[in-house]
């Protein structure tokens, strides 16, 4: 099974490919034993919360075709936990792992446990993204373009994505869809990776700098904005990626549809609202300059002060739809203002549901 | 005397500021001699369109004082005014010495005419951007956190400068000014130089990326928004830097008084509207990464189609206030939709320094 990021052989064997060299390389790792992935974990060459969950599920699968030990895989799956401590889908998945093995009765049992599960993490993740880039893509007119921040496709999930996903499914529809791609700083993701999977996929698009968007909504020149959420509370208040906010405010001071894609896994019904999520500031160095594998400088004098919120929260009264695998939600359709809980959701297995600590770990 | 970026000798020696090694090297070079004037002009060492057309007046004066000859003068006017062909200041500045070169009826009467004309041309710089200083700060409330974008401060300006020589202004007269500094991608203007500035002038001031501004003013962190302008039509709407538009609807939907701070030779009296305005698209490469003398990087793939307008344009009905050297014209001011024209200000020599037509007597 070939993904835009991950590549799984029948015999098992996983390749990752190389975030941290894209756009300009595109290299391939084996990642099949737990030190490789391990260190492509903590050296980011795998990103993106879900992805680093399904990835380091699949290496303990491949453990246990091997023929690892019940005491091995344990060792394993704790060691993969290690690799990144604020992912908390990583977390998640290692944690539903190592319940798995320990429930087991024989050892034969934990190896297939381990697969059966570890299998079911990945393909819940390839499944969810299908049907919201579905249900996505039935929001999209013909001849759209739509402006997306951040980067919340093939790269960040093992599926096609959340946002990205939706409007790629769009054009494979034959929608003639344009995408406006907002830079995103200062991670730059839009700019590195977003290009770069619209270009693979041959969808069109235009690189802007995030401070364009709001020339580009007045010269109607965007019919949709899309993007992914980190963290949506109880009312539909959302978390995501800095500069989502003033998009969402532009996008309703010119009348053009906002849409958050994201799984029903990403609600926090813990969470009444966004007034209740928290905001992880980051470090100056990524605001004074940029820094990547295509290299490193620095504009800003070195001492001078940052603010660096690595998210900002939109109030649900700016959310136009909520496309969530488990459906689309219409700002009517919020009931007393919260958003409605679709049947079954609360006994879902699937990560990470409310979330334990404060904020999410940004890839 | 000595200016941010400009130093003129009592023997009329005169340095820049080499802008392009800013901010981590602070180099002053000679530039009194034309050939090294021009290459200063032509490598963007000197910058800002006004700081051009007084820096090239300032060296024509230098070569009068070194006794050249009329014909030399005006080849040497010409010379400059050739170096960067764009720059509308420039050409003003040393159409201006040509036409007063000529109009002198001995080589005596025109040296003494061009030092004159010169010295009149960087003190008339020099007086507007005081005058606006104190009229901007006049608009700040003491304790007030105003959030600025590009770099419109001593750097662009042979004066303390436009949007930051007001606050500035403010700082020194003990208000307790906060600064908001947009980086103001893709050029970097507010991280590179805005952050100099400031930090040379003690200001106390963060830097923070486009997209962050608008979560700032919703956090009521942000108390005042005031930018520069590169043209104002008749109506009051204004083209300034990209991501200026933003800002204002941003300011408006917040409740932020929002002001613009420029000369009165920035209003266009033959400009009706915004709509009269032409925006330049420049090239790809400045959003598919960054380049200057901290070094260059690219991060989109190379072939990645880019949208690149230098500036937007701001509805009038979105500016609180036009603070220009000629006075402050608040919303409510404006005549049949129109910005009240100052008494005197139609004589002016069109675009775009208004230097008063009548000689001034020689003492």
């Amino acid at each position: 099974m070939q993904l835009q990021s991950l590549s799984l052989r029948y015999d098992g064997r996983l390749s990752l490919l190389d975030q941290q060299l894209l756009p300009d390389q595109e290299l391939w790792i084996d990642a099949s034993a737990p030190d490789a992935m391990i260190a492509a974990i903590v050296a980011l060459k795998v990103r993106g919360a879900p992805l680093i969950g399904v990835a380091a599920a699949l290496c303990v699968r491949h453990a246990a075709e091997s023929g690892a030990s019940a005491t091995e895989l344990l060792g394993v799956a704790a060691r993969l936990r290690a690799a990144r401590p604020t992912a908390v889908n990583l977390m998640w998945a290692m944690d539903h792992l190592i319940h798995t093995i320990e429930a087991a009765d024989t050892e034969t049992a934990a190896r297939h446990a381990v697969v059966d599960a570890a299998t079911r993490i990945f393909e819940d993740d390839v499944r969810r993204c299908a049907r919201m880039a579905e249900l996505g893509a039935a929001q999209i007119e013909t001849g759209a373009s739509i402006l997306t921040h951040c980067n919340t496709g093939g790269l960040a999930t093992a599926g096609v994505g959340t946002a990205l996903g939706a409007i790629v499914h769009a054009h494979l529809q034959g929608k003639r869809v344009h995408v406006w791609v907002d830079e995103t700083r200062p991670l730059l993701q839009g700019g590195r990776l977003t290009t770069w999977e619209l270009s693979r996929l041959g969808v069109p698009h235009t690189l802007i700098t995030d401070s364009m968007a709001p020339l580009l909504m007045r010269d109607g020149r965007v019919q949709r904005v899309m993007v992914g959420a980190d963290r949506i509370a109880q009312n539909g208040d959302f978390a995501n990626k800095v500069g989502t906010y003033g998009l969402a405010v532009q996008a309703q001071v010119h009348g053009v549809p906002f849409d958050v894609v994201a799984p029903w896994s990403t609600v926090d019904l813990s969470c009444p609202d966004g007034a209740a999520i928290p905001i992880e500031a980051r470090g100056a160095a990524e605001v004074r300059g940029v820094k990547g594998s295509f290299g490193e400088v620095r504009w800003a004098p070195a001492d001078t002060e940052v603010y660096n919120p690595a998210f900002d929260v939109t109030p649900a009264r700016l959310v136009g739809s909520w496309v969530l695998d488990t459906g689309v939600i219409h700002a009517h359709m919020r009931v007393d203002g919260a958003l409605p809980v679709p049947p079954g959701a609360t006994d879902t297995v699937s990560p990470p549901t409310p979330l334990p600590t404060p904020p999410r770990p940004r890839s």
